[in-house]
């Protein structure tokens, strides 16, 4: 792989750098999370988004548990090379809460938090715990 | 306004949270950038977008040297609270560099930076300079 692109990516003071993930068909913005470089390399080899958490300080795979893995079809840097752009095809739902994108809690321009307005396309308790 | 949305977020040590702003017609990622409480607020009570600036250390509202404002037509929050999705009617492009979208630069899954495939929609020299 020609890793001459990283070299356009301004990591944080952290070695992190946030990456958006859309989903590719919908257009729906699933999540963000963050990557470090090796996050970065792991997802062009693997074609599947690779994160680093910062809470746990631990490198994940995203469905590595769940089995609701993203596809990577395509990849865009910011003009300002901080900020990742991922468009996937996504696996079963991107939320850890059971949602297709974790943007499920909309807010009214008054303040007002909206109640859900689309069902959980998966039981996290069932897919998260051991059987 | 009612500002009980406020507890669901949570900023980061600066007192920041990433906002991502989508088209609300194409879909499109448009860019991304931080907020601090009070751009949140200024964003719903104008209904335009508002930012924290990290590199000027200065509040700014998206669009007031360029006109290229961002109306806000949707608002939710991550499940973790801790980025915010706005999708809006985009007037002019986003990017301060004459595109729609700051992800303008793709990069292939092999690592090579792809030509830019679309055309800048102003001249960022004509917007920008004093006349």
């Amino acid at each position: 792989m020609n890793t001459q692109f990283l070299e356009k990516i301004k990591f944080n003071a952290d070695g992190l750098v946030p990456a958006i993930v859309q989903d590719v068909n919908t257009k729906r913005v699933l999540m963000m999370a963050w990557m470090n470089q090796d996050s970065i390399i792991a997802t062009l080899e693997t074609g599947k988004t690779n994160f680093w958490s910062r809470s746990r300080k631990k490198y994940w795979i995203k469905g590595e548990t769940s089995g609701h893995t993203q596809t990577v079809k395509k990849f865009a840097i910011d003009c300002d090379g901080d900020t990742l752009l991922f468009e996937v095809e996504q696996t079963g739902g991107a939320c850890h809460t059971g949602y297709m994108s974790c943007f499920y809690q909309e807010v009214s321009l008054g303040g007002e938090v909206r109640p859900v307005n689309e069902l959980r396309i998966f039981d996290p308790e069932k897919t998260y715990s051991p059987s």
